[in-house]
């Protein structure tokens, strides 16, 4: 690889992480003024604020690393639906409190041993940004797994419920493991993480909340994916677009 | 007083604060993911943040001091619009981005006062949240002060723009200085803060920066008034209640 076209998969690959904690940052504000208690909704708003952080950071980075005088904010703001390469589990709809919990669970889990494994990247900016998001999603973890187990051996309508919501996004869970080129490519200079190893502990992540609430994991094998790997999105991500491009595509440059 | 109506009083109270907060709160939150920018976007959230956190302490001081058996909930989710203390100011639509700053502005230059004044008060309880407190408004004044002045010595159209915001907003200033039942009955205890005190040192707060921005105080002295002292509110704190407090009417108690 020349360096260019290195620091060219640099931008992609640091793009790549941002966009899953923009999106799902994004979902997350949703809840704003909907949670069920101010508790959750301070919660909810606190894990909201972590993920739109680490994304400002992950795109600084990825900014840095291009030669063009791109911002935090091009990335954010001016990028069209195919060049997001977020996991499909991040765009979907919020759905009811179970769902919410589910994926915030299924996604923080794998971010927790994903941040664990950047932090010790050959890249130190990489390193460092995942150093510090470890320690946010290790609570996200902790937020959603006590839920899940709250929820899953609570009623028996609330079992029911969220065994449903579990059914229902297990498909999804699967292109968190899927090797994108960037990730590929930056693979044999340590950069990357080669997140395909992580399933397992994921899986054994899973499982032990899971028996704690008392929940079964799907025995459907498919996994949806192209979010990650091709920017092939689900229509939700259009629409989340559409809500938070408004102002940037409307008025370039937001002169003062 | 008797003790127990002396305790009902500091309910009305604590709950009166609770709600400026709550509502200015809702208003900076709508702003997730429709800034200008990420970083906005975060100081917005942060705003909200801190605002529904002083909400919750004054809800729980204010459910502590009843003999009934309420949480912070109930005061957020289960109070009918006329129960609701806030100044009219708080409730209205957050407009253009001028409008937020102004609005904001306005808000967290008497709540720097009020805040600074709460924390000698007599009630070791709402002391503490006044010294608390006082740190994250000092932040929201800075913040919006700092951009009242971008957007006043800005461009022809931002000063004219923000100027008018200015102009409509200025009418519901003059609400933030009178005084609720319960702040005239708690006043001689030193409990509650005499805010037409503050009047004076908020106009020349607002001078000072307004001199910066290059902005003219309106000479309209008219007051709209109603929300603080009767509950007779706008049309838009209706909508911002049946948003916030669906769940909580559809699902009441919301059991898991």
């Amino acid at each position: 690889m020349t360096e260019a076209s290195k620091n060219q998969t640099l931008v992609h690959y640091a793009a790549q992480i941002g966009d899953n904690s923009l999106i799902m940052g994004h979902r997350m504000s949703e809840w704003c003024f909907h949670a069920p208690s101010l508790e959750m909704e301070m919660a909810l708003m606190n894990c909201a604020l972590d993920l739109i952080g680490q994304a400002r950071e992950l795109y600084s980075y990825a900014a840095a690393s291009d030669n063009s005088d791109r911002t935090e904010d091009d990335f954010a703001y001016l990028r069209d639906e195919q060049d997001f390469r977020n996991a499909l589990l991040a765009e979907l709809p919020n759905g009811d409190w179970g769902d919410t919990i589910v994926r915030l669970f299924f996604i923080s889990a794998y971010n927790r041993l994903f941040y664990t494994a950047l932090a010790k990247s050959k890249d130190s900016e990489l390193a460092a940004i995942g150093a510090k998001s470890l320690k946010e999603v290790t609570y996200h973890l902790r937020f959603s797994g006590e839920w899940l187990i709250r929820l899953g051996d609570g009623t028996e309508e609330s079992h029911q419920r969220v065994q449903q919501s579990v059914n229902n996004l297990w498909m999804f869970t699967g292109e968190l493991f899927t090797m994108s080129e960037a990730e590929n490519a930056l693979l044999k200079d340590g950069i990357s993480v080669d997140v395909a190893t992580l399933r397992a502990d994921w899986d054994q992540t899973v499982s032990q909340v899971f028996e704690q609430a008392t929940l079964s994991i799907p025995d459907n094998d498919w996994a949806q994916s192209g979010g990650k790997t091709r920017g092939h999105h689900t229509e939700h991500l259009g629409y989340i677009l559409a809500d938070m491009q408004f102002m940037q595509r409307r008025y370039p440059g937001c002169e003062w």
